[in-house]
């Protein structure tokens, strides 16, 4: 593992660095403190780094677990093709399972395992280790599209609030979604100013958007979750930009808890509020929002800062941890994703798009 | 220094205990880990428990202030009346500069001072120990008027939210306002459920109020203050109330950062919302809410948590901290003071409560 202090302007570490035999894993955890990277040449540290969410973001993931699934191969490709192909399902399930929850983990997993299935005996190893760059390519494609049409939406825009982290961290490629947009509309020109909730309780927003605007060189503030509120009343937001975790047919978007109130909030004070995601994030089986189950994390993880423990123990106070919220789609002004910029009505945009 | 571990279901502390002599301070910085108190026999050390925040609340450091100015007349007993009445001088505004935009501080102060001067030479020690202690009971009078009129406001909500701290810790006295209110309702009965954001930077919400409502046996969960939204938007709160740290003569309210957006998403969801404060802290000088300064604080309170340090040093990002936002009066339901309960149009009511 190795690792050096972060120190006035870093330079932007990648979140995966792949070498055909390896994957360097940035233990996000330790960020902004510390760059350091943990070193997997098995699929189980490859599990282990999502399980224990030293990698996030659901892109990035995906492409962890692909790249998971290409040392798997290399490591098992002296054996038969039929213990190569067994070893690939085991390690299929090993990461999956690391985050249950996330649908870009198993789609990217199984579509590399489907490719070893697909291919010649003689070719297994080559076909996974290229389906995992293929992933790859298409998620950076896909973002840079995202972060071009959603930087178009924000041309007029000065002081722009987003919320959680959506940048190359969270994707594991060359730019985010959400982020990637600022960062495309910094490098058009105009001086912008950031806003970053810190979004508790993990400061995705204060740990990690911080980190990587102070790598981009654009100009922030880290605002507590609560102060976006008076940000808004008080006329100093032109544009929200959000990422997505899982958006329903109607365009009802799941995303980190939070977002809801500052959607509600925008569209009180007449600000645009938009959301980038990749089209992979579209669930047409959600008719809308009520059908996306809300993940409730434990308790132990808000109460920690205030009650010094990590522990649950007898006497701790209950905490109720609801990690994603719903913003209904009449609050959303657009939603973009890598085939453009989709508008309400989104029932008939979003099919449109993704040609269902 | 006496000290003992928080530990199980504690005894209710007392911010503040004046024994005529001594006056002891609860640490409220070390909430709820430690429950300690600082030992004040001097202006000085008062003044100093103030500055450093080991107080905190309006009343409470108002009374904190009028009891270091009995502190300064029992030193100075034997000394001249002249001296003396220098030394009250001398000590009020020593205390007053402890936190200078504490309205309730310099109030209390410089009564017990116009106490001292208005009494017989023979007899100011014991004019300013009785001012002091007339505070105490008045502050404590109108805290359980404002916790029993919100109390009633109170009848038919079982999830009640309340945010940042406004229970005894806040007061000094035997019950909070808008805590109290909710300490009076349970006490008469019927189960409750209380929603406790945490309030950051400072967690008054997961580290005071939190430790008062489980000394009061009272029901409750701690939510991240980006939750509100999401609690309102389910149909899980059925009132809101909040304290005030002051209020226009319109019933525009200013309060911790953070209250304006659940006042907000309160109404979007039709859940009423409710301010119990004393009448201390009605400002008639400000006609409404614009003309309340927003006192901005160092965003290394922000940035600490997730930058892990406590100083400003190079390479640190910035945060930006308004510490209080203001609640249009068009939001707020109800005010409560201990004359009663004021109902909108608040120029109205307001001016009739305190017959101005």
């Amino acid at each position: 593992m190795k690792s050096r202090r972060a120190k006035g302007k870093p330079e932007a570490p990648a979140a995966l660095i792949f070498d055909g035999d390896r994957l360097r894993v940035l233990d996000q955890r330790l960020l902004p403190k510390k760059i350091a990277y943990l070193e997997c040449t098995t699929t189980r540290r490859a599990a282990a780094a999502i399980r224990k969410m030293a990698v996030r973001g659901a892109p990035a993931i995906g492409l962890c677990g692909a790249y998971g699934m290409a040392l798997a191969a290399r490591r098992n490709a002296h054996r038969s093709s039929h213990v190569l192909l067994e070893r690939l399902r085991s390690a299929a399930s090993e990461l999956s399972a690391a985050r249950p929850t996330a649908a870009d983990l198993a789609r990217a997993v199984d579509r590399v395992l489907h490719s070893a299935e697909s291919a010649d005996e003689s070719s297994i190893v080559e076909s996974v280790i290229g389906e995992a760059e293929k992933i790859r390519k298409e998620t950076d494609a896909a973002c840079r599209a995202i972060a071009k049409s959603a930087s178009d939406l924000l041309a007029g825009a000065r002081r722009i609030l987003t919320y959680c982290n959506t940048g190359s961290l969270a994707t594991g490629v060359s730019t985010g979604t959400a982020l990637g947009a600022i960062e495309y509309r910094a490098r058009a020109g105009g001086s912008l100013e950031v806003w970053v909730p810190e979004t508790r309780p993990y400061y995705q927003g204060s740990r990690l958007t911080a980190f990587e605007l102070i790598c981009l060189d654009i100009p922030f503030s880290i605002v507590t979750d609560a102060t976006c509120g008076y940000l808004l009343a008080t006329g100093q937001v032109d544009a929200v930009i959000v990422g997505a975790d899982r958006i329903a047919a109607n365009g009802d978007t799941a995303n980190k808890i939070g977002t809801y109130a500052i959607a509600a909030l925008a569209q009180r004070h007449g600000v645009p509020f938009y959301v980038a995601a990749p089209s992979s994030s579209f669930d047409l089986s959600a008719a809308s929002g009520a059908d996306i189950p809300i993940e409730v994390r434990g308790g132990e993880e808000v109460i920690e800062a205030a009650w010094k423990t990590k522990a649950a123990r007898p006497g701790l106070p209950k905490a109720y941890y609801p990690a994603f919220d719903v913003t209904p789609n009449d609050l959303i002004a657009a939603i973009v994703c890598e085939f453009g910029v989709l508008r309400p009505p989104f029932e008939k945009s979003i099919r449109r798009a993704i040609g269902d």
